[in-house]
C-alpha cells in the first residue's frame, strides 16, 4: 500500500492491520515515508484517534525500532515510574532512594531494580535528568551496556533517551512538537510506553497529571491517558497503575532545578510538605506493592514508605545516585550555602490578607522556563539555579505583606514589572477554599 | 506566531486571520514553514475546513504568489471554463472555437477574449493539455508574455501552470498529492481559483462534476463546491456560474487523448452524441451569457451555440487553436487514416441483449491510464494513442454479440483477460435504465 493510501485510510477513520503499521514505520524509518507524509498521518490521528489494537501495535513498533535492556532472568523485579510531566515535580529523585531502600529491607538485597529512563523539561514542565544535573558533575548514564552494570551494582540508574532506545519516537517525537500533534492520547501512549518497554520492567506505576498546570487539562482527558497506559502496558506483559493527580498548584514548594534537589533532601530529612509526602507516599507504596508482587497489602505499603521516607538509608541512597554517575554531592551542599554572582534573591510579598485560593502552576512554570529555568525548544540550555519557593500553598492562611515565595533569579533578568507577573499566579482571598484531593482516582 | 501555534490553531477550529494565513505561507515560500508542517496544517484543514473568509484569503494569497496576466482594458470580456475533472471531458477543445465564434459573430471582432490556463490528466480523469498534445507539433505556451500576444492575436491561447502562475499552489498541490489531503473543498477551491484569478477574468463558468467518475462522489459536496467557486470567485469581483453535471458515464464517446480530439472534430462537422452536445451547450451558454454582460437571455445564448457548434468557423478555429501553438492538423487528419505500428485495435461485443443500464466512468477511466494514457504521477508520460471509443451510451438497446466499444491499445498491453477487465465497466440488463439529467443543477 502506498504511503498516501496508509495517510488516506486514517483520515477516514478505518483501522489499520498491524501488518500496514509496520510497513509505514518501516518505511518511515528507511526514508520511503517522508516527514510531510509521517506529520500528515499524525495530524489524522490527533482528529481519528487509534483502536486499542492499534495503539498497542504502535507502541511495540515504536519500542522494536530500537534496543531492549537484555535481561536474563526474572527473579528480581524491575519496576519504574513515569510521570506525564508538572510543575516543581521532583516525586522520581525521592523515589528512587526511598524505594530502594525499602525494597532491600523488606525484600531482600538485590530484589528490586529500578532503571529509570527520564526525559528533559520542555515547555512549562521539568525534568528529571535536568534536576539531577543541577548537582555538579552529574551526567544521565550514555549507554544502554554501561546503564546494566549500574543496575547490577546499585539496583538502579538514571538515563536518558539514548540513540539505542526507540529511535522512531525521537524523530516523530521531534515532528509531534513542530505539527502541534503532541495532544492525541495514542500518541502519548506510545511515546511513553516504547521507551518504558525498552527497560524490560515488570512493572510500572504512572503519575498522571491533571489541570491546569499538565499536558490533560480534563479529569476525562487525564482518565483516557490513564487507561490507555494502564492497559496498553499490560497487554505488554507489564503489571501496571495509574495514579491521576493534581496538577493546579505545583507539587511541593521549590520550582526549578537547584530548589528542587535543595526541597527533596530537606524531605529525606523529614521536612515534608504535606501534598508532596502524600504524593511520595502513594506512588513510592504502589512501586512497593508492585514489586512484592503485591504480597503486602497496599496499606501496609504505605506505612513502610512513610517510615522510609525520612531514613538514613534513604539519605546515602540518595547521595549515592548523584555520586554513581558523577555527581559531587559534598559540591552541591557547599553551593546550598551562597547565591553564586550575578544572582539576586528576593521575596514576593502578598498585597492581601487571607487566605491562598489560587497558586498557578502554569503560570509559575512558564515563568521560571522562560528565565532560562526551562527549554522552549530541545536544543535550548538550562539555567539550574532559577527558582521559585512558596512559603505558602493552597489554603493556608496568609497576611498582607508576608512573603508567598521566595524568588531566585539571574540579575540580568530582572525587570521592573517582575513582581507583578509573579503575583497574578496567587490569589488570597477571605475565605478559606475548599480542600481537594490531591490524588483524583487510581487506575489499575 | 510560531507555526506550530498556527497548526494548533486550524486543529482546534479556531479561524485565523487574513494576516496569520498570509504569514503562514510567507513564511514556507521561504522555507521558514516545512513541508511537514504544511502537510500536519492540510490534514487539519481538511477535517475543520475554512470559513468564507479565510477560503477568500487563502486562494488570493496562492493566487498573489505569482504573476497574473497584465490587462490595460476592461472593454474586452475575458471569460474561461473549468472543469473539476472526468472522464472523456473534452468539451474545452470544443468550447474554444464554438464560443469564439459565436461571440465575433455575435459581439463583434476582438469583443471576447477566452484565456485557457489547462491542466494535466492525473489519475482516472484527463487533461485538456494532454489532449491538445495528441496533435503532433503542438505544445502549451511557455510564458505570460507568449500568452498575451497569441491572445491580442486570436483571442485565445492554452496554457499550463508555469513557473510565474501561483507557484505556491504548485508546491502545495504536490504535498496534497502524497499526504491524501486532495478532497478538502476550499482546498480545491484555491487550487482551482488562484490560477483562473491570475488570468484577469471577467467571468468564469464551472462545470461541477459528480458521480461515480468525479471527485465529488455526491450530490451534495458537489454543490458545496460549486457555492464555494462561486461564492469566492464572485468577492474577487469575477462573475461566475457552477454548473453541476453527472460524470457517472463518460462524457461523450471517446476516452483517451487521440480518439477525444477525433471526437471533437466529428463533433464540430455535426456528428454529435447527445450527452456532448447537451453538455458544450449548457457551458457554450452560460460562457457567451456571461460574455455578453448577460445582454442575451439564456436561451438565446443556447440556441447561438447549438447554431455555431457545426459551423465551418468553428472548424477553423478549431484548426487554429493547434496550429497556433505548433500543432500540425494536416498530421493528425494523417494520422486517422490508420493505426500506427505497435497498436491494435478490437472490439468489446456484448455478452447479452437489453439495454446498456451501466458505463462506468471510473472503471474506464483507470483502464486507458493504466495502459498509459493519462498518469499515476505528475511526472508520466502520457500515450496518446491509446483509447476507448464508446459505440453504446446508457440507456441504448444492445444486442448480444455487438459492439460495446472499439479499444485501441498498444500490442505488448495485451493481456489474455483484457475484455473481461473491460466488461466490468459495462452492465446489460433487460429493462431499460430511467434516463437521469445529465445537468443536475446550475449555481449562480
Amino acid at each position: 500500500m502506498r504511503p498516501s493510501e496508509i495517510i488516506s485510510q486514517k483520515k477516514r477513520g478505518k483501522e489499520h492491520t498491524s501488518e500496514e503499521l509496520c510497513q509505514f514505520l518501516d518505511s518511515f524509518l528507511k526514508g520511503d515515508v517522508t516527514d510531510y507524509q509521517m506529520s500528515a498521518w499524525l495530524m489524522a490521528v490527533c482528529f481519528r484517534g487509534m483502536t486499542a489494537q492499534e495503539r498497542t501495535e504502535w507502541t511495540r513498533l515504536m519500542w522494536k525500532s530500537g534496543e531492549s535492556f537484555k535481561r536474563l532472568e526474572r527473579e528480581t523485579y524491575w519496576v519504574d515510574k513515569h510521570s506525564t510531566g508538572g510543575v516543581g515535580d521532583k516525586t522520581s529523585l525521592i523515589l528512587v532512594p526511598v524505594v530502594s531502600a525499602a525494597a532491600k529491607k523488606h525484600y531482600g538485597t538485590g530484589k528490586v531494580k529500578l532503571p529509570m529512563v527520564s526525559g528533559r523539561g520542555l515547555g512549562h514542565t521539568g525534568g528529571t535528568l535536568d534536576k539531577l544535573e543541577a548537582v555538579p558533575g552529574f551526567s544521565p548514564v550514555k549507554t544502554v551496556d554501561e546503564a546494566l552494570q549500574l543496575l547490577d551494582r546499585n539496583g538502579f540508574f538514571m538515563i536518558g533517551q539514548t540513540e539505542e532506545i526507540a529511535p522512531a519516537d525521537r524523530r516523530i517525537y521531534a515532528l509531534r512538537d513542530a505539527t502541534a500533534t503532541v495532544d492525541s492520547i495514542p500518541l502519548i501512549v506510545s511515546s511513553i510506553l516504547c521507551k518504558k518497554l525498552a527497560e524490560s520492567l515488570d512493572g510500572i506505576v504512572f503519575d498522571v497529571k491533571m489541570g491546569s498546570g499538565a499536558f490533560m487539562k480534563s479529569s476525562q482527558a487525564a482518565k483516557e491517558l490513564a487507561e490507555a497506559l494502564v492497559s496498553t502496558s499490560k497487554v505488554q506483559k507489564v503489571d501496571a497503575v495509574a495514579v491521576i493527580s493534581r496538577m493546579d498548584e505545583p507539587n511541593g514548594k521549590a520550582i526549578g532545578n537547584f530548589v528542587e534537589v535543595e526541597e527533596c533532601w530537606e524531605f529525606l530529612e523529614g521536612k515534608q510538605e504535606e501534598g508532596l509526602k502524600r504524593l511520595v507516599t502513594e506512588l513510592g507504596a504502589r512501586m512497593l506493592c508492585l514489586a512484592g508482587r503485591r504480597t503486602f497489602s497496599l496499606e501496609k505499603c504505605r506505612q513502610l514508605i512513610e517510615e522510609e521516607s525520612a531514613s538514613p538509608q534513604a539519605r546515602e541512597l540518595f547521595q549515592k545516585m548523584f555520586e554513581n554517575q558523577g555527581g559531587k554531592w559534598s559540591e552541591f551542599v557547599r553551593a546550598r550555602e551562597s547565591l553564586p554572582a550575578g544572582y539576586v534573591q528576593f521575596s514576593l510579598p502578598s498585597e492581601n490578607s487571607g487566605f491562598l485560593s489560587r497558586c498557578d502552576a502554569l503560570i509559575l512554570g512558564e515563568w521560571v522556563q522562560k528565565r532560562g529555568g526551562g527549554r522552549r525548544k530541545v536544543s535550548d540550555n538550562v539555567d539550574h539555579r532559577v527558582g521559585v519557593v512558596l512559603r505558602k500553598k493552597q489554603g493556608d492562611p496568609v497576611k498582607k505583606g508576608e512573603s508567598l515565595a521566595e524568588v531566585i533569579i539571574k540579575k540580568e533578568e530582572m525587570e521592573s514589572n517582575i513582581k507583578d507577573e509573579l503575583l497574578s499566579a496567587f490569589e488570597v482571598t477571605a475565605v478559606s477554599p475548599e480542600k481537594e484531593s490531591l490524588i483524583v482516582e487510581v487506575v489499575e
